[in-house]
């Protein structure tokens, strides 16, 4: 029994990114589960829409959850409740804006059966043997928390996602006098995220962004003003909206998300918008260049994106010329470059200016760089150490810059996804590993298995040819040539007629005893077909022979 | 007869990228190609090896082809030689080190009948009315030169890829004395690459990297030491071999194209080698790993390179281990974050260390940045100016930067892949296009058309489904079930079986009358397929239908 006495902390998602989306802890009967998130595809992954954590795990102990707690409104850490609420009955807890957010996602998924409790910076929630408590810290986004966990064996302090603002927008500098309090007290165990380990010094400031943008908006003052940014970021959104005011011009939303995030913002109180300031863009065409900004989405360049169909002169509202001047408020995300750059190239060819991040400061992370990990560590001193929220390259920076303030490397982990963490008040090793990973989500299809992806990835890099042969059950002679179609290959005429007189020399060559067995004669022709053709054209595309017999 | 006494200046390659790859100037009957370069794949062509210059323009007009010059031996502009010279009989200009990686590439392409002719920096070749002077230049691959061509309306100045390095390695500074004689007498016209422009100040020096190098030697002392970098950068194998010297290391070069520049590079001279040093890794596998460097290909991630395979424990002679450090000389090319760090992730977790350049100054650009670009214009002096080697972006900020030293507007230009620009000794203005663009090289096949790759995305992004259907052509009626295959779709049993259904629903209900025609039959079946599979899963595979008529 002496497994029951220990506390297990369980990494459930994060598609290479250790502990992101999904973390839980367990103690004798009592799971809580923080956070849940998707991740987006990567390039390898075609088609899929959205990666959420196999889940399975939490299926099986459904009963046990105690609670879903989840630390701010991003989709890395709310977009798989609509998924995680169909199998799991449990409470979710979390802050006002971050459950507003949640409540989009649950109607869009159609999702009706779930149970939400508001809860304040401060906030003490009791789940179980588990006592959470919240704790407001800065970061892209209004409303989030780092969470201190009393446990039967100690405190967990969790960081979630954070940054020290000493000067924010919206809300308080992070709660450091309370943090100091808890490590005074004695934590535990540190999880501490790790996304800008690598850079040294200090994440600037939200006001640096409103001062750029101040200059901006008086350098630009008889130009249509278009800035991009996330929908999320409230306080990006608050100042655009004050200098709007300021500089005397109307705003108008641009893309669905910044109209749902806006409106969901506004009517909790998290943006403050000035009276009579937001115009709807169709009804209001006539509004002069120098009275109008225009706040879009599509500062990643996605495809479907406001900014992306604007630059690519597909936005009925929106016709881009030589009077507008972009502003790109954001930082590619990693594989993003490509096509931001691409929208950008295009705004440039229809006469626009554009403003972006290399040229200014347009943008500052949510996360905390070097220096403000360290004063998270230093008022937290946490006896064990597991780094999460990043690369395993992140990781093993993470523990470096832990070793570098006296932490010992004993007393440091770095996990994977499907690791279980076993603490008591004295030890913290491994135990022993479980079902957890990524599903796929493709439209409303949820993909267990890689083979889809692994099937498309084949596709797409060489191609498929289709062979149809009709043969004769009796004689097992061809009932008339073979049809050839080919998709994303490129055959000439004269090859596909060789390629026909393959396939005929194979039937022919065929054990007429041994047709009872098709998949035999399927093998014999994918084989003939792919060494001419790899031979031919030194491809190696997806052969798929069909045999019907009458 | 207007038209002939003015110089055309025809872009004809660079995939996204201006003035990239290949450019052509024709006076009269004259006609010389700058550059014989490939682009690479990006990420939305899948399965493709290489894109080359849409040609057609100058095999039109083959035997007005006076020569080729080569500005430099890096694959984006010798790369498209081989195809290039199997369509035109042209003589090559170029250094040493260019032509001598040019050779490796014809013969790897089998192609034998070439004239090749080396040029000294500070040579002049005669070409038809046009006098091409080679000048030396810096950039990350000796024999780098710039090229001033005088024309009969005057002379064009282009910068081929360079930096200004004032302490290179291999060779001298740039010939600043000579291109400020050429600007003394005066240009019309100024080609210049844009790569940095939107970096401020100066790019550093490559002796940079060897400081960098020669402490990361000294500290690592008892580790085997693996160093990825690019294997035309043979300024930087000449450093790591000089220290291998000062360490008493001895050096094995790993990845085919490392082995091949470096024999190239080392039998002309460019690189020297110390005696005894090179080892071959499969021969000497009980050197110490103190006394062993190891110098590797896969700087980029890429998924057959030796570091790659290395890290994926894929590669025979080198396991890696917690005695190794693996330094990566190199910055990740846009769009290859993803996999370079996912090599570093693997060799962290093989518990090796690893450096690379957001950790130290292990690398360098070989491209002017903006302070450089300023030095150019300044020292040439040209009347006109056109940009180019970058995407519409550093386009537009290269004309802001000469507009900041003076040039008016009204002589600058951008322009496109497709673009002529005429130039005479008082003007300078767009000609009609011409037909230019990418062509795709996937294994032997060059693709001139995008269908190919439109289908393979299409195909990666919902996958495909075969159905095949035997009609009796009298009656017009199934003569067995129809079979449905699927790729890279996820179908249930169930939908399979209803998807029969749709398919024998389909042909019964069609006009017998009008079965000549199969492809409305199929048109029919995809459709009722299509709207079937979109309702269920939201997907839009591609659909063939194949019906054989017996």
């Amino acid at each position: 029994m002496k497994n029951n006495k220990s506390l297990k902390v369980r990494f459930l998602g994060g598609l290479g990114e250790i502990g992101k989306n999904m973390t839980a802890l367990e103690y004798g009967k009592d799971i809580i589960v923080i956070d849940a998130g998707v991740a987006f595809p990567t390039e390898d992954m075609p088609g899929i829409d959205l990666v959420i954590p196999d889940t399975t795990y939490l299926t099986q102990n459904k009963d046990r959850i105690r609670g879903i707690v989840i630390t701010h409104g991003h989709e890395d850490h709310i977009g798989c409740l609509p998924f995680l609420l169909k199998e799991i009955n449990a409470p979710v807890f979390g802050t006002k804006l971050a459950l507003t957010l949640a409540e989009n996602k649950m109607r869009e998924n159609r999702v009706t059966n779930y149970n939400f409790n508001c809860v304040k910076p401060s906030g003490v929630v009791k789940l179980g043997c588990f006592s959470v408590e919240f704790i407001h810290v800065n970061h892209s986004i209004p409303g989030a928390v780092a969470l201190a966990i009393t446990t039967p064996v100690g405190v967990v302090f969790h960081s979630g996602d954070f940054k020290v603002d000493l000067t924010p927008i919206n809300g308080d500098i992070m709660d450091i006098t309370r943090i100091s309090e808890i490590g005074k007290k004695g934590v535990l165990l540190l999880l501490c995220e790790s996304t800008n380990v690598e850079r040294p010094g200090y994440t600037l400031s939200e006001s640096i962004v409103g001062e750029t943008l101040d200059r901006l908006f008086a350098e630009n003052e008889k130009r249509r003003l278009i800035i991009a940014t996330f929908a999320s970021n409230v306080s990006r959104l608050q100042q655009i909206l004050n200098l709007a005011d300021k500089y005397k011009r109307k705003v108008a939303f641009s893309g669905r998300s910044m109209e749902k995030v806006t409106e969901a913002a506004s009517k909790i109180g998290e943006l403050e918008v000035p009276a009579g300031i937001i115009v709807e863009l169709e009804r209001n065409k006539n509004i002069p260049d120098k009275d109008l900004v225009i706040v879009s989405t599509g500062s990643q360049g996605e495809p479907m994106s406001a900014l992306t169909r604007m630059a690519a002169d597909d936005f009925k509202n929106v016709k881009i010329g030589p009077n507008d001047t972009i502003i790109i408020s954001a930082s590619p995300i990693p594989g993003n470059e490509k096509m931001i750059y691409s929208v950008i190239n295009n705004l440039y060819k229809k006469g626009a200016e554009v403003v972006y991040e290399t040229l200014e400061k347009i943008h500052v992370s949510g996360h905390a760089c070097q220096e403000e990990l360290k004063i998270l560590h230093s008022l937290v001193k946490p006896k064990f150490f597991i780094p999460v929220h990043g690369e395993y390259r992140h990781m093993k920076k993470h523990v470096k810059l832990a070793q570098s303030l006296g932490m010992k490397e004993s007393n440091m982990l770095i996990a994977e996804v499907g690791s279980t963490v076993e603490l008591t008040a004295k030890s913290m090793r491994f135990g022993e590993s479980f079902q957890a990973g990524s599903r796929l989500v493709d439209g409303l299809n949820i993909e267990d298995s890689g083979n889809m992806v692994r099937d498309r990835k084949h596709l797409a890099e060489d191609g498929v040819i289709f062979v149809v042969c009709c043969i004769s059950a009796e004689s097992a002679e061809l009932l008339q040539e073979p049809v050839i179609i080919s998709k994303g290959v490129t055959l000439s005429d004269e090859q596909k007629e060789e390629m026909k007189r393959i396939v005929m020399k194979t039937v022919r060559s065929y054990d007429v005893k041994a047709m009872g067995d098709k998949t035999e004669l399927r093998g014999a022709i994918r084989r003939a077909f792919k060494s001419y053709v790899f031979k031919r054209t030194k491809g190696s595309p997806m052969v798929l022979p069909v045999i019907t017999e009458l």
